[in-house]
Protein backbone atom coordinates (compact mmCIF):
# COMPACT_ATOMS: atom_id res chain seq x y z
CA UNK A 1 0.00 0.00 0.00
CA UNK A 2 1.33 3.10 -1.05
CA UNK A 3 0.91 6.69 0.89
CA UNK A 4 1.63 9.95 -0.40
CA UNK A 5 1.63 12.86 1.35
CA UNK A 6 -2.37 13.12 0.75
CA UNK A 7 -3.54 10.01 0.13
CA UNK A 8 -3.64 5.99 0.55
CA UNK A 9 -3.53 3.62 -2.08
CA UNK A 10 -4.14 0.51 -3.00
CA UNK A 11 -2.96 -1.49 -6.47
CA UNK A 12 -3.52 -4.64 -8.26
CA UNK A 13 -6.15 -6.52 -9.60
CA UNK A 14 -6.72 -8.88 -6.65
CA UNK A 15 -5.92 -6.17 -3.55
CA UNK A 16 -8.58 -4.04 -5.22
CA UNK A 17 -10.90 -6.36 -5.70
CA UNK A 18 -10.78 -7.92 -1.68
CA UNK A 19 -11.10 -4.66 -1.00
CA UNK A 20 -14.25 -4.24 -2.65
CA UNK A 21 -15.44 -7.12 -1.21
CA UNK A 22 -14.64 -7.04 2.53
CA UNK A 23 -14.99 -3.05 3.33
CA UNK A 24 -16.38 -1.07 -0.01
CA UNK A 25 -17.37 1.82 2.01
CA UNK A 26 -13.69 2.97 2.18
CA UNK A 27 -13.03 2.50 -1.21
CA UNK A 28 -13.71 6.11 -2.68
CA UNK A 29 -12.20 5.99 -5.95
CA UNK A 30 -11.10 3.59 -8.63
CA UNK A 31 -8.72 4.41 -11.55
CA UNK A 32 -8.33 1.64 -14.50
CA UNK A 33 -5.93 2.63 -17.49
CA UNK A 34 -7.87 3.74 -20.27
CA UNK A 35 -6.82 1.42 -22.88
CA UNK A 36 -8.28 -1.91 -21.12
CA UNK A 37 -10.71 -4.04 -22.00
CA UNK A 38 -10.10 -7.04 -20.46
CA UNK A 39 -12.12 -9.06 -18.91
CA UNK A 40 -10.27 -9.21 -16.11
CA UNK A 41 -11.28 -5.96 -14.71
CA UNK A 42 -15.28 -6.55 -14.81
CA UNK A 43 -15.11 -7.77 -11.31
CA UNK A 44 -14.03 -4.57 -9.76
CA UNK A 45 -16.14 -2.60 -12.25
CA UNK A 46 -18.98 -5.02 -11.46
CA UNK A 47 -18.44 -4.20 -7.40
CA UNK A 48 -17.70 -0.27 -8.28
CA UNK A 49 -21.48 -0.19 -9.48
CA UNK A 50 -22.54 -1.63 -6.94
CA UNK A 51 -21.54 0.20 -4.33
CA UNK A 52 -21.52 3.58 -6.14
CA UNK A 53 -18.10 3.93 -6.27
CA UNK A 54 -16.86 6.39 -9.30
CA UNK A 55 -14.46 4.74 -11.64
CA UNK A 56 -12.08 7.02 -13.85
CA UNK A 57 -10.51 5.62 -16.80
CA UNK A 58 -7.00 6.91 -17.34
CA UNK A 59 -3.93 6.86 -19.43
CA UNK A 60 -1.73 4.26 -18.03
CA UNK A 61 0.95 6.76 -17.14
CA UNK A 62 -0.97 8.07 -14.67
CA UNK A 63 -1.87 4.49 -12.62
CA UNK A 64 1.88 4.66 -12.88
CA UNK A 65 1.97 8.07 -11.35
CA UNK A 66 -0.56 7.21 -8.55
CA UNK A 67 0.68 3.64 -7.51
CA UNK A 68 4.49 4.56 -8.10
CA UNK A 69 6.58 3.50 -10.95
CA UNK A 70 7.77 0.37 -8.93
CA UNK A 71 4.59 -1.02 -8.17
CA UNK A 72 3.02 -3.82 -10.24
CA UNK A 73 -0.14 -2.16 -10.37
CA UNK A 74 -1.94 -4.34 -13.28
CA UNK A 75 -3.79 -0.91 -14.88
CA UNK A 76 -5.82 -0.42 -11.52
CA UNK A 77 -5.95 1.75 -8.32
CA UNK A 78 -8.24 2.43 -5.52
CA UNK A 79 -8.38 5.37 -3.84
CA UNK A 80 -8.95 4.20 0.23
CA UNK A 81 -10.30 6.77 2.30
CA UNK A 82 -8.34 7.10 6.58
CA UNK A 83 -11.11 5.79 8.26
CA UNK A 84 -14.55 3.77 8.20
CA UNK A 85 -17.83 5.21 6.66
CA UNK A 86 -20.97 3.90 8.18
CA UNK A 87 -24.25 3.61 5.84
CA UNK A 88 -26.98 5.81 6.32
CA UNK A 89 -29.71 3.59 7.26
CA UNK A 90 -26.96 1.24 9.91
CA UNK A 91 -26.43 5.30 11.43
CA UNK A 92 -29.92 6.38 11.92
CA UNK A 93 -30.66 3.41 13.37
CA UNK A 94 -28.67 3.84 16.16
CA UNK A 95 -29.84 7.69 16.81
CA UNK A 96 -31.71 8.48 19.94
CA UNK A 97 -34.82 10.59 18.67
CA UNK A 98 -35.75 12.04 21.75
CA UNK A 99 -32.47 13.47 22.81
CA UNK A 100 -33.17 15.96 19.54
CA UNK A 101 -29.98 14.85 18.00
CA UNK A 102 -27.87 17.09 15.16
CA UNK A 103 -26.51 16.06 12.29
CA UNK A 104 -24.11 17.68 9.57
CA UNK A 105 -24.46 17.11 5.47
CA UNK A 106 -22.13 18.88 3.42
CA UNK A 107 -23.36 19.74 0.25
CA UNK A 108 -19.82 19.44 -2.10
CA UNK A 109 -17.53 20.72 0.18
CA UNK A 110 -14.11 20.58 -1.94
CA UNK A 111 -11.36 21.32 0.07
CA UNK A 112 -9.79 18.95 2.64
CA UNK A 113 -8.82 21.75 4.73
CA UNK A 114 -12.57 22.51 5.15
CA UNK A 115 -13.93 19.15 5.32
CA UNK A 116 -11.10 18.33 8.32
CA UNK A 117 -11.75 21.15 10.74
CA UNK A 118 -15.92 20.77 9.85
CA UNK A 119 -15.42 17.18 11.63
CA UNK A 120 -13.46 18.72 14.48
CA UNK A 121 -15.55 21.63 15.20
CA UNK A 122 -18.74 19.47 15.03
CA UNK A 123 -17.43 16.79 17.05
CA UNK A 124 -16.58 19.46 19.81
CA UNK A 125 -19.97 20.82 19.42
CA UNK A 126 -21.27 17.46 20.14
CA UNK A 127 -23.22 16.86 16.26
CA UNK A 128 -24.22 13.33 16.64
CA UNK A 129 -22.38 12.43 12.87
CA UNK A 130 -21.57 13.99 9.42
CA UNK A 131 -23.11 13.10 6.22
CA UNK A 132 -21.44 13.12 2.77
CA UNK A 133 -21.75 12.60 -0.72
CA UNK A 134 -19.85 10.73 -3.63
CA UNK A 135 -19.35 12.85 -6.06
CA UNK A 136 -17.17 16.41 -6.11
CA UNK A 137 -16.94 15.93 -2.65
CA UNK A 138 -13.24 15.90 -1.25
CA UNK A 139 -12.53 12.44 0.24
CA UNK A 140 -11.30 11.27 3.79
CA UNK A 141 -7.54 11.64 2.71
CA UNK A 142 -4.91 11.74 5.19
CA UNK A 143 -5.10 15.84 5.27
CA UNK A 144 -9.00 15.30 6.23
CA UNK A 145 -7.53 13.47 9.18
CA UNK A 146 -4.52 15.38 9.96
CA UNK A 147 -6.92 18.94 9.99
CA UNK A 148 -9.28 16.90 12.36
CA UNK A 149 -6.64 16.15 14.64
CA UNK A 150 -7.57 12.49 15.16
CA UNK A 151 -11.55 13.49 15.56
CA UNK A 152 -12.92 11.20 13.10
CA UNK A 153 -12.48 8.37 15.00
CA UNK A 154 -14.85 9.96 17.24
CA UNK A 155 -17.91 10.64 15.39
CA UNK A 156 -19.94 8.76 12.53
CA UNK A 157 -18.86 9.44 8.99
CA UNK A 158 -21.68 8.53 6.56
CA UNK A 159 -21.47 8.31 2.65
CA UNK A 160 -24.62 8.42 0.49
CA UNK A 161 -24.72 8.11 -3.35
CA UNK A 162 -27.31 10.65 -3.61
CA UNK A 163 -27.95 13.64 -1.21
CA UNK A 164 -31.30 14.27 -2.27
CA UNK A 165 -32.21 10.74 -1.38
CA UNK A 166 -30.45 11.36 2.03
CA UNK A 167 -32.39 14.61 2.60
CA UNK A 168 -35.31 12.18 2.26
CA UNK A 169 -34.32 9.31 4.40
CA UNK A 170 -33.38 12.28 7.31
CA UNK A 171 -36.37 14.08 6.97
CA UNK A 172 -38.71 10.37 7.42
CA UNK A 173 -36.90 9.59 10.66
CA UNK A 174 -38.14 12.78 11.75
CA UNK A 175 -34.91 15.26 11.39
CA UNK A 176 -36.11 19.10 10.42
CA UNK A 177 -33.47 20.50 7.44
CA UNK A 178 -31.90 23.73 8.14
CA UNK A 179 -29.66 25.59 5.04
CA UNK A 180 -27.22 27.88 5.45
CA UNK A 181 -27.59 30.43 2.72
CA UNK A 182 -26.86 34.60 3.48
CA UNK A 183 -30.10 35.44 1.18
CA UNK A 184 -32.20 34.35 4.22
CA UNK A 185 -34.21 37.36 6.16
CA UNK A 186 -33.55 35.25 8.81
CA UNK A 187 -30.58 34.66 11.01
CA UNK A 188 -29.16 32.02 13.03
CA UNK A 189 -29.33 33.69 16.29
CA UNK A 190 -33.41 33.43 15.63
CA UNK A 191 -33.32 29.91 15.35
CA UNK A 192 -34.94 27.38 17.36
CA UNK A 193 -33.33 24.05 17.56
CA UNK A 194 -35.48 22.11 20.00
CA UNK A 195 -36.16 19.39 17.13
CA UNK A 196 -34.00 16.75 15.43
CA UNK A 197 -32.03 18.78 13.05
CA UNK A 198 -29.58 18.22 9.95
CA UNK A 199 -27.85 21.42 9.29
CA UNK A 200 -26.54 22.01 5.77
CA UNK A 201 -23.52 23.18 4.44
CA UNK A 202 -22.72 24.23 0.68
CA UNK A 203 -19.86 24.23 -1.35
CA UNK A 204 -17.18 27.32 -0.94
CA UNK A 205 -17.81 28.69 -4.28
CA UNK A 206 -21.65 28.00 -5.06
CA UNK A 207 -23.05 27.81 -1.48
CA UNK A 208 -25.78 24.82 -1.08
CA UNK A 209 -27.41 24.30 -4.60
CA UNK A 210 -30.71 25.40 -5.32
CA UNK A 211 -32.62 21.80 -5.02
CA UNK A 212 -31.05 21.09 -2.10
CA UNK A 213 -32.16 24.35 -1.17
CA UNK A 214 -35.64 23.75 -1.84
CA UNK A 215 -36.07 20.63 0.07
CA UNK A 216 -34.46 22.55 3.12
CA UNK A 217 -37.29 23.26 6.11
CA UNK A 218 -35.51 26.55 7.60
CA UNK A 219 -32.70 28.77 5.87
CA UNK A 220 -30.64 30.92 7.68
CA UNK A 221 -28.05 33.30 7.09
CA UNK A 222 -25.40 34.62 9.84
CA UNK A 223 -25.37 37.58 10.75
CA UNK A 224 -22.57 39.84 9.30
CA UNK A 225 -20.96 43.54 9.05
CA UNK A 226 -18.71 45.59 6.77
CA UNK A 227 -20.36 44.36 3.78
CA UNK A 228 -18.64 41.18 3.90
CA UNK A 229 -20.53 38.73 1.59
CA UNK A 230 -19.57 35.29 3.11
CA UNK A 231 -17.45 33.42 6.09
CA UNK A 232 -15.12 30.40 4.96
CA UNK A 233 -17.53 27.29 5.24
CA UNK A 234 -15.21 25.79 8.02
CA UNK A 235 -16.25 29.02 10.33
CA UNK A 236 -19.43 28.66 9.44
CA UNK A 237 -19.77 24.99 10.56
CA UNK A 238 -18.29 26.64 13.46
CA UNK A 239 -20.59 28.91 14.57
CA UNK A 240 -23.72 27.26 13.90
CA UNK A 241 -22.71 24.08 15.49
CA UNK A 242 -21.43 25.94 18.76
CA UNK A 243 -24.89 28.15 18.55
CA UNK A 244 -26.48 24.95 18.47
CA UNK A 245 -24.34 23.70 21.52
CA UNK A 246 -25.03 26.87 23.46
CA UNK A 247 -28.93 26.36 22.96
CA UNK A 248 -28.40 22.43 23.69
CA UNK A 249 -26.00 22.52 26.44
CA UNK A 250 -27.05 26.03 28.43
CA UNK A 251 -29.96 24.27 29.81
CA UNK B 1 9.17 43.49 -7.17
CA UNK B 2 9.26 39.39 -7.28
CA UNK B 3 6.30 37.83 -5.99
CA UNK B 4 5.75 34.23 -5.54
CA UNK B 5 3.27 32.30 -4.35
CA UNK B 6 3.39 32.91 -0.90
CA UNK B 7 5.31 36.64 -0.87
CA UNK B 8 5.86 39.66 -1.96
CA UNK B 9 9.23 40.80 -2.08
CA UNK B 10 11.66 43.98 -2.94
CA UNK B 11 15.44 43.87 -3.56
CA UNK B 12 18.67 46.08 -3.65
CA UNK B 13 20.02 48.30 -1.45
CA UNK B 14 18.07 51.31 -3.01
CA UNK B 15 14.58 49.99 -2.91
CA UNK B 16 15.15 48.68 0.69
CA UNK B 17 15.63 51.95 1.96
CA UNK B 18 13.04 53.44 -0.09
CA UNK B 19 10.67 51.26 1.43
CA UNK B 20 11.98 51.55 5.11
CA UNK B 21 12.08 55.43 4.89
CA UNK B 22 8.72 55.72 3.20
CA UNK B 23 6.17 52.81 4.54
CA UNK B 24 8.22 51.02 7.21
CA UNK B 25 5.03 49.56 8.34
CA UNK B 26 5.07 47.04 5.51
CA UNK B 27 8.15 45.60 5.57
CA UNK B 28 7.96 42.81 7.57
CA UNK B 29 11.18 40.86 7.56
CA UNK B 30 14.86 41.73 5.98
CA UNK B 31 17.63 39.10 4.77
CA UNK B 32 21.18 40.57 4.81
CA UNK B 33 23.54 38.30 2.77
CA UNK B 34 25.67 36.78 6.06
CA UNK B 35 29.23 37.36 5.11
CA UNK B 36 28.63 41.38 4.50
CA UNK B 37 30.45 43.50 6.82
CA UNK B 38 29.69 46.12 4.16
CA UNK B 39 29.24 49.65 5.52
CA UNK B 40 26.99 50.53 2.77
CA UNK B 41 24.31 48.14 4.62
CA UNK B 42 24.27 49.93 7.67
CA UNK B 43 21.82 52.27 6.66
CA UNK B 44 18.87 49.22 6.02
CA UNK B 45 20.18 47.64 9.48
CA UNK B 46 19.62 51.46 11.38
CA UNK B 47 16.57 51.91 10.08
CA UNK B 48 15.57 48.21 11.23
CA UNK B 49 16.79 48.40 14.23
CA UNK B 50 14.73 51.71 14.83
CA UNK B 51 11.42 50.61 13.35
CA UNK B 52 11.67 46.89 14.87
CA UNK B 53 12.07 44.88 12.03
CA UNK B 54 13.65 41.50 12.06
CA UNK B 55 17.10 41.18 10.06
CA UNK B 56 18.24 37.83 9.24
CA UNK B 57 22.02 37.08 7.71
CA UNK B 58 21.72 34.38 5.54
CA UNK B 59 23.85 32.39 2.77
CA UNK B 60 24.33 34.18 -0.29
CA UNK B 61 22.08 31.45 -2.24
CA UNK B 62 19.36 32.01 0.57
CA UNK B 63 18.77 35.60 -0.99
CA UNK B 64 19.01 34.30 -5.01
CA UNK B 65 16.21 31.65 -3.74
CA UNK B 66 14.04 34.56 -2.33
CA UNK B 67 14.98 37.12 -5.01
CA UNK B 68 15.24 35.13 -7.69
CA UNK B 69 18.72 34.23 -10.05
CA UNK B 70 18.17 37.27 -12.48
CA UNK B 71 17.86 39.66 -9.93
CA UNK B 72 20.54 42.36 -8.80
CA UNK B 73 19.70 41.80 -5.05
CA UNK B 74 23.06 43.43 -4.04
CA UNK B 75 22.95 40.92 -1.17
CA UNK B 76 19.75 42.44 0.64
CA UNK B 77 15.38 41.03 0.55
CA UNK B 78 13.00 42.55 2.40
CA UNK B 79 9.25 40.81 2.65
CA UNK B 80 6.73 43.15 2.05
CA UNK B 81 3.18 43.05 3.81
CA UNK B 82 0.52 42.69 1.18
CA UNK B 83 -1.83 45.60 3.42
CA UNK B 84 -0.87 48.51 5.37
CA UNK B 85 -0.36 48.40 8.82
CA UNK B 86 -1.32 51.63 11.58
CA UNK B 87 0.00 52.00 14.54
CA UNK B 88 -1.74 51.29 17.84
CA UNK B 89 -1.45 54.82 19.21
CA UNK B 90 -3.20 56.14 15.95
CA UNK B 91 -5.76 53.11 16.49
CA UNK B 92 -6.33 53.82 19.82
CA UNK B 93 -7.42 57.35 18.91
CA UNK B 94 -9.99 56.75 16.22
CA UNK B 95 -12.11 54.24 18.26
CA UNK B 96 -15.23 55.02 20.04
CA UNK B 97 -14.37 53.84 23.33
CA UNK B 98 -18.35 54.68 24.65
CA UNK B 99 -19.50 52.08 21.39
CA UNK B 100 -17.76 49.43 23.62
CA UNK B 101 -15.96 47.95 20.44
CA UNK B 102 -13.71 44.64 20.39
CA UNK B 103 -10.68 44.25 19.19
CA UNK B 104 -8.20 40.88 18.71
CA UNK B 105 -4.82 40.56 19.80
CA UNK B 106 -3.03 37.14 18.24
CA UNK B 107 0.16 35.57 20.59
CA UNK B 108 2.07 34.32 17.69
CA UNK B 109 -0.43 32.68 15.24
CA UNK B 110 1.75 30.70 13.05
CA UNK B 111 -0.20 29.67 10.12
CA UNK B 112 -1.39 31.86 7.15
CA UNK B 113 -4.64 30.09 6.86
CA UNK B 114 -5.29 31.25 10.21
CA UNK B 115 -4.57 34.31 9.89
CA UNK B 116 -6.29 34.71 7.13
CA UNK B 117 -9.45 33.16 8.11
CA UNK B 118 -9.53 35.09 11.31
CA UNK B 119 -9.16 38.08 10.03
CA UNK B 120 -12.23 37.54 7.51
CA UNK B 121 -14.21 35.79 10.27
CA UNK B 122 -13.69 39.28 12.45
CA UNK B 123 -14.41 41.67 10.48
CA UNK B 124 -17.75 39.90 9.60
CA UNK B 125 -18.31 40.03 13.08
CA UNK B 126 -17.64 43.90 13.38
CA UNK B 127 -14.37 43.55 15.36
CA UNK B 128 -12.78 46.84 15.26
CA UNK B 129 -9.01 45.67 14.40
CA UNK B 130 -6.51 43.20 14.99
CA UNK B 131 -3.14 43.45 16.80
CA UNK B 132 -0.58 41.62 15.99
CA UNK B 133 2.97 41.13 16.92
CA UNK B 134 6.44 41.32 15.14
CA UNK B 135 8.12 37.81 15.99
CA UNK B 136 6.67 34.16 15.60
CA UNK B 137 3.75 35.87 13.61
CA UNK B 138 2.75 34.65 10.62
CA UNK B 139 3.22 37.68 8.05
CA UNK B 140 0.33 39.36 6.12
CA UNK B 141 1.11 37.69 2.96
CA UNK B 142 -0.49 36.80 -0.39
CA UNK B 143 -1.55 33.68 1.48
CA UNK B 144 -3.41 35.59 4.58
CA UNK B 145 -4.46 38.04 2.08
CA UNK B 146 -6.52 35.39 -0.60
CA UNK B 147 -8.02 33.08 2.79
CA UNK B 148 -9.10 36.49 4.02
CA UNK B 149 -10.93 37.40 0.91
CA UNK B 150 -9.72 40.74 0.91
CA UNK B 151 -11.11 41.65 4.11
CA UNK B 152 -7.51 42.76 4.91
CA UNK B 153 -8.98 46.30 3.38
CA UNK B 154 -11.88 46.57 5.69
CA UNK B 155 -10.50 46.09 9.13
CA UNK B 156 -7.16 48.15 11.04
CA UNK B 157 -4.41 45.78 11.20
CA UNK B 158 -2.08 46.72 13.66
CA UNK B 159 0.97 45.64 14.07
CA UNK B 160 3.22 46.02 17.50
CA UNK B 161 6.59 45.19 18.84
CA UNK B 162 5.85 44.28 22.03
CA UNK B 163 2.33 42.22 22.33
CA UNK B 164 2.91 42.86 26.61
CA UNK B 165 3.10 46.40 26.27
CA UNK B 166 0.55 46.66 23.86
CA UNK B 167 -1.94 44.76 26.32
CA UNK B 168 -0.77 47.48 29.04
CA UNK B 169 -1.58 50.00 26.43
CA UNK B 170 -5.01 48.20 25.90
CA UNK B 171 -5.99 48.65 29.63
CA UNK B 172 -5.16 51.87 30.09
CA UNK B 173 -7.54 53.21 27.25
CA UNK B 174 -10.75 51.46 28.89
CA UNK B 175 -9.95 47.72 27.25
CA UNK B 176 -10.61 44.45 29.59
CA UNK B 177 -8.59 41.34 27.91
CA UNK B 178 -10.32 38.17 27.58
CA UNK B 179 -8.15 35.04 27.08
CA UNK B 180 -9.01 31.94 25.28
CA UNK B 181 -7.96 29.16 27.14
CA UNK B 182 -9.25 25.11 27.86
CA UNK B 183 -8.03 25.12 31.36
CA UNK B 184 -10.80 27.98 32.08
CA UNK B 185 -13.92 26.52 34.56
CA UNK B 186 -16.19 29.30 32.93
CA UNK B 187 -17.22 29.17 29.38
CA UNK B 188 -17.41 31.94 26.93
CA UNK B 189 -21.88 31.61 26.72
CA UNK B 190 -21.37 32.72 30.71
CA UNK B 191 -18.91 36.14 29.59
CA UNK B 192 -20.31 39.41 30.07
CA UNK B 193 -19.66 41.44 26.71
CA UNK B 194 -20.68 44.76 27.92
CA UNK B 195 -17.31 46.95 27.78
CA UNK B 196 -14.50 47.50 25.49
CA UNK B 197 -13.20 44.13 25.12
CA UNK B 198 -9.62 42.93 23.80
CA UNK B 199 -9.93 38.95 22.83
CA UNK B 200 -6.78 37.11 23.13
CA UNK B 201 -6.57 33.93 20.92
CA UNK B 202 -2.74 31.97 21.19
CA UNK B 203 -1.01 29.94 18.91
CA UNK B 204 -1.89 26.55 17.74
CA UNK B 205 0.30 24.72 19.35
CA UNK B 206 0.62 26.19 22.67
CA UNK B 207 -2.08 28.52 23.07
CA UNK B 208 -1.82 32.16 24.72
CA UNK B 209 1.51 32.09 26.44
CA UNK B 210 1.54 31.84 30.57
CA UNK B 211 2.82 35.75 30.84
CA UNK B 212 0.11 36.98 28.57
CA UNK B 213 -2.78 34.33 30.52
CA UNK B 214 -1.25 36.38 33.80
CA UNK B 215 -2.49 39.90 32.38
CA UNK B 216 -5.61 39.14 30.97
CA UNK B 217 -8.53 39.92 33.44
CA UNK B 218 -10.57 36.99 32.05
CA UNK B 219 -10.23 33.56 30.61
CA UNK B 220 -13.08 31.74 29.23
CA UNK B 221 -12.92 28.54 27.80
CA UNK B 222 -15.27 26.51 24.64
CA UNK B 223 -17.52 24.31 26.34
CA UNK B 224 -16.37 20.88 24.16
CA UNK B 225 -17.96 17.63 24.01
CA UNK B 226 -16.67 13.88 23.03
CA UNK B 227 -13.64 14.69 24.98
CA UNK B 228 -11.82 16.96 22.34
CA UNK B 229 -9.09 18.80 23.49
CA UNK B 230 -9.01 21.96 21.57
CA UNK B 231 -10.44 23.28 18.02
CA UNK B 232 -8.68 25.46 15.62
CA UNK B 233 -7.72 28.58 16.18
CA UNK B 234 -9.53 30.28 13.46
CA UNK B 235 -12.65 27.98 14.61
CA UNK B 236 -12.16 29.28 18.25
CA UNK B 237 -12.10 32.62 17.16
CA UNK B 238 -15.10 32.12 14.51
CA UNK B 239 -17.24 30.99 17.71
CA UNK B 240 -16.34 34.07 19.72
CA UNK B 241 -16.48 36.80 17.64
CA UNK B 242 -20.30 35.68 16.39
CA UNK B 243 -20.45 35.59 20.44
CA UNK B 244 -19.61 38.61 20.61
CA UNK B 245 -21.78 39.62 17.80
CA UNK B 246 -24.80 38.09 18.99
CA UNK B 247 -24.50 39.82 22.51
CA UNK B 248 -24.10 43.28 20.71
CA UNK B 249 -26.55 42.96 17.59
CA UNK B 250 -29.74 40.89 19.28
CA UNK B 251 -30.42 43.97 21.11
Amino acid sequence: MKKDNENKYIYGKHPVEEMLSEDPARVQKIFIKKESKDKSFDLIKNSASKNKIPVSFVETKRIKDIAGVEAVNQGVVALISEVGFIDLKEFLTNLDMKENPAVILLDEIEDPHNVGAIIRSATAAGISGIIFGKHRQAPITATVYKVSAGTTAKIPLVRVANLNNAIEKLKKSGFWTMALNQESKKNIWQADFDMPICFIFGNEGRGVRQKILEKADFIYNILMQNNVESLNVSATAAIVCFEWARKKYKK
